[in-house]
């Protein structure tokens, strides 16, 4: 037997920390088994002895880093990385670094996981920032969306390496073997939008790059699920994914609203209950969650702060696709003939 | 009694055209009533007269002006422009500019009836073109936000326009005395987002205009009503609408599918009906129907094509509530104001 594989975790990440964290590494372990990984756990030894201790199987396959450093919620990025060393967030990626690991899994502060991320593995592609992946639940099970907030202006060269990554992180984690992929636009004709994304689109159409991209998309497509990757620069990408949210959000408290509003509808709701639930967790943003940061030498995956064990343990799965798969050959496959590609480059809005 | 008011309509535009716009004008003329209003129908008046046939009283309040030129769905607006004369769209924006309506009403083709509106009533603001404005359900009632499609750059400029006349407009329609506006960015501090935002933010924060300005909102707030006004570029707002829309969509067929997929849901749902029915209308885009061109010197409204008679007499309040509001005169005032501002604009970033 190979040598086992090993996820790095940080263990005091997000809003409950190894409460959370502890039992989302254990259901993680229990999906991932036969795929040989163990994990590294970051972070306050006794704390995460404490939620270790009730299964003995679990922590036989996980070894502890001790550290006494946190960073919070609120810590500025550029504070946690002149501070930061040695916090349970740094020694995860510095444990992908020093190839100890193979990913590392953080749901703690964001933008201080990007910069500690960005200082430690260095980037692979010519970007500010890691770009943020959003899983989106569509009409076809789920929709790759990026960038969703950290890179906020972006020219067309960045627009297509999000497309290069994305594509490569869609068949990583959904088994999808050619993923189809679209630019987010406000309509689908050639001179809609910005002049960036028409000499994006130029490049990913005739650009001869092996990419199965299908032109422009629009708002309404992330979720009709027309194409598995969206492409998007960070401002639009996180306007978007937020705007749905609040979209949910506001539906759900509507719907809960009128199934209280009489004795019917409460009858109603209390028969339906059972489909009810399962609409709730098909919609429960723990059943998608695990944003890989995509442009740096390493997999990263964020975690949302608020996730419970069950979306933790998804994030840890997400982690342990991409780090297992082709994803980092792939892309940097193909980031060379997008080289080749950007020497003669194709004339924006030219007819095909 | 003075002179009625003539509400101008195209009643040849949507995907119905006369078999769903008179029957709109039918139901807003009841809602009306004692509002002291007229309409003039522009169209086929063989068509027109045989839908308002069916109730003297209603064709008693309506004027036919008969043409038989429509402007289709597909013909791009600098053709509508070039042939569109005397088609039932130019005649009603026509009566605005002669005076004879106090606005125009059509659900036809929405780049037309911007190029047809700003060629004959000409831009008071200095924009490319009119914003569009889409009322948004929320938590609190309704949300406006302008643009959602039509400027697809906007200078700092050109965002606090869509302000003063996204706040005089969300008064005239909702009645609400002083309505609060936020700017859309992804994050709430001062220094995040486009250059082009940060300034809009200084001039609205520290400019001195009377506006209720609450500063940065995200995306999560469009629905949770936390503002009453949110301003954003038209590409930003376009993406967020049909973002909204697809998850709205999304949701709607997850319900569906849920409520029908055994014999305990199915019999949930009927029990639940009227809660299912009274929620199915809060979500109908029909009842926030009515996006007015905003930065005309003429009011024009815009319902969606795809209308029915009910979503079509809400664009026609709409339009009457513009139209007999203090709307122009106060966006007249307050754009005053701004040149003075702009003469000695406050600096962007500046800790107030």
């Amino acid at each position: 037997m190979t040598n086992p594989q090993v996820i790095a975790i940080d263990a005091m990440g997000g809003d409950h920390g190894p409460s959370v964290t502890i039992p989302g590494v254990a259901r993680a372990a229990r999906l991932l088994e036969g795929r040989n990984v163990r994990f590294l756990l970051c972070g306050d030894e006794a704390r995460i002895a404490a939620q270790l201790g009730r299964s003995k199987r679990i922590a036989d396959l996980c070894d502890i880093r001790h550290s006494d450093l946190v960073i919070s919620s609120d810590d500025p990025p550029a504070q946690a990385m002149r501070r930061g060393k040695g916090s349970s967030m740094w020694n995860a990626v510095e444990a992908v670094k020093n190839g100890e690991a193979i990913a590392a899994v953080s749901s703690g502060n964001t933008g201080a996981l990007m910069a500690i991320s960005k200082l430690l593995l260095r980037m692979a592609a010519d970007l500010d920032r890691p770009a943020i992946v959003a899983s989106w639940p569509s009409m076809h099970g789920s929709t790759t969306v990026l960038d969703v907030g950290a890179n906020v202006g972006c020219d067309a060269e960045r627009l297509v390496d999000f497309a290069i990554m994305g594509e490569a992180f869609h068949r990583a984690v959904h088994a999808v073997p050619r993923p189809t992929v679209g630019l987010l636009n406000i309509g689908s004709e050639d001179q809609k939008g910005h002049e960036e994304l028409r000499e994006a689109h130029a490049i990913l159409r005739d650009g001869g790059l092996p990419i199965d991209y299908r032109g422009f998309v629009e708002g309404t497509d992330i979720s009709s699920g027309v194409v598995d990757v969206v492409i998007t620069d960070g401002f639009t990408g996180n306007v978007a994914l937020k705007t749905a949210e609040g979209t949910a959000r506001f539906i759900g408290s509507e719907m809960r609203a009128a199934f209280t509003s009489g004795l019917m509808s409460k009858l109603g709701a209390l028969i339906a209950n059972q489909a009810l639930k399962k609409l709730k967790h098909r919609l429960d943003p723990n059943t998608v969650n695990g944003g890989p940061l995509l442009g740096l030498n390493g997999v990263v995956v964020k975690s949302h702060g608020g996730a419970n064990d069950e979306g933790f343990a998804n994030a840890i799965l997400v982690a342990a696709d991409v780090a297992q798969s082709r994803f980092a050959d792939e892309i940097h496959a193909n980031m060379q003939q997008l080289m080749t590609v950007l020497a003669h480059p194709p004339a924006a809005g030219e007819v095909s």
